[in-house]
């Protein structure tokens, strides 16, 4: 179709690409879903911080093994502690960042994302990262313009843009399609190309918004091709509240990257979520002869076991017709 | 947003009524997905046509039951069995699907789907069917055309269009939306409105074309689009051949739903593909208030078991960290 041949050209102009030291990521739509894993972040994960303030790097470790064993394209790295010893998170977010992706890059070879909203632990985050991290996030916001972009150009690295701005997050898709493209357009200022952004554009949970999820299908698509930028979310937002979070979240996430959506911070330690995607990679021919599904999917051994989405399929089946 | 906009005000015109005796069903952007039951139908199913021919008709009653109490909006009937004792299904169909008919209307309220490619046995089914049956199918072939139009038109039914003509089923999307699009027009004629076309734009597996997924979502959003029609499909087809099918048909179906179909044939059975039909309701704002997900998820009580959904969730999580 005329329509579909002319996304197919500009589907290999849109490519972010993220590094680590040694492996190379490519955010586009022409490309397996990016998965960032979300777990290495003491938002609201009261042990962790707690372990963190005490100098114990043990869960981390964890998650980034995990995250890496589970299939993460790459690892968001947030060291947004409040210690009770020191509530400045601009003087104890910075070493503790530049100390995490130190300890991550030492264990896992997949790009990272710097997470912060601290920019002395965003700078921090950048002078220890090996390759060409992702840099987690700009707003609309005018300070943060003036702040993160100028590091964005600097360190040569692509960057999340939410799209909030000084007057907040709006309930209107326009006014969010509307903080994007200023951000596109700023940083085009500045010479960042529009490749290197990847818009957020902000997922509401459809318990409290209705049309949420409707929203971002539109938005996601309205921002690949009319600004012709890749896209993220923080995908679990979508069933906040709701029972059977997951089971909303394997659905939303085939419908977001059918829209066009290239990636989602969320944790990859989850299988239902998980299967959906690789699922959703094969039925947007992004999985070559369905090798990867074929892979995770193999009928069982006489001795071994069936794996888990095989097992799960079954298990569902028999279920119902008991 | 405007094209948003433009497109909402369409979504009351696409309104496919469908009505048992008792009851009514709408197809349309604005509804639940429409989840035609598939199961009554001897084709491939040796013993249910074995069960036929001696006039059992359990399996027919089960299956029946079955789809309604697994949620089944419509029940697909098709009785294009082939007897040992009377190989000629002109003369064996007509009777059986009045038979069909008869009993499933006796036994659920749902409204129903005459499959056949035999006119006799169309014509039987639109005699007995109460209400306002789906006639399945119309294609693009002249002699398809000239027979079952004109029944169309006299019982002012909906009918479901399959996109392949005289030259077989074309590979190219581009033809395949031509073939509807001249299906559309030929019903105009008739004086039969495009809201009561259904069409089927043919889903091929994933296994045989990588792109099947893509062509799909994209005639889907053109068929909407431009012929301002509803759409349906033997769902299960884009998995043949390749392990966990259960796991790629509930992602195809909600990216299918949020490129704009509105209804599949499929066997509602199957808990994992309706899950995810419930989850994309829910995120296309087509569950109002949430309720039915709610409802299909509500949290373990102290005495009682966790629903299905939850019970995944949380063996998936135990599973995953153990």
């Amino acid at each position: 179709m005329g329509a579909h041949s002319n996304i197919e050209s500009q589907l290999k102009m849109t490519r972010t690409v993220v590094e680590s030291r040694t492996k190379t990521a490519i955010i586009g739509f022409d490309q397996p879903f990016c998965v960032i894993g979300e777990r290495i972040n003491p938002t609201g994960r009261k042990k962790l911080a707690a372990e963190l303030e005490a100098g114990d790097f043990s869960t981390v470790e964890k998650d980034a093994l995990e995250q890496v064993a589970c299939g993460a394209t790459m690892l968001d790295i947030n060291a947004g502690v409040v210690y009770n010893s020191n509530p400045n998170p601009n003087e104890t977010e910075p070493p503790l960042m530049r100390q995490v992706i130190e300890l991550v890059q030492g264990l896992v070879d997949v790009p990272l994302c710097i997470d912060s909203s601290v920019p002395g632990a965003l700078q921090a985050g950048l002078e220890v990262a090996g390759g060409r991290p992702l840099l987690n996030s700009v707003t609309g916001e005018e300070d943060r313009l003036d702040l993160v972009l100028p590091l964005v150009k600097k360190y040569n690295v692509p960057v999340v843009a939410i799209s909030n701005d000084d007057t907040g997050i709006s309930e209107d898709p326009d006014v969010r399609f509307a903080v994007a493209k200023k951000i596109v357009e700023r940083a085009a200022d500045f010479g960042i190309p529009a490749h290197d952004i990847v818009v957020d554009p902000l997922v509401m949970p459809i318990g409290a918004m209705a049309t949420a999820g409707l929203q971002v299908f539109a938005l996601v698509r309205k921002l690949r091709e009319e600004l012709g930028v890749n896209t993220t979310c923080g995908a679990s937002n979508i069933s906040f509240g709701l029972p059977n979070r997951h089971g909303i979240n394997a659905a939303f996430l085939p419908m977001a990257i059918a829209a066009g959506m290239t990636s989602a911070i969320m944790n990859p330690v989850r299988p239902q979520e998980m299967e959906a995607i690789r699922a959703a990679n094969l039925l947007t021919n992004n999985d070559p002869h369905g090798a990867t599904w074929i892979k995770h999917n193999k009928p069982p051994t006489v001795e071994g076991e069936a794996p888990a989405g095989a097992r799960a399929g079954r298990e569902g089946r028999r279920r119902r017709r008991a």
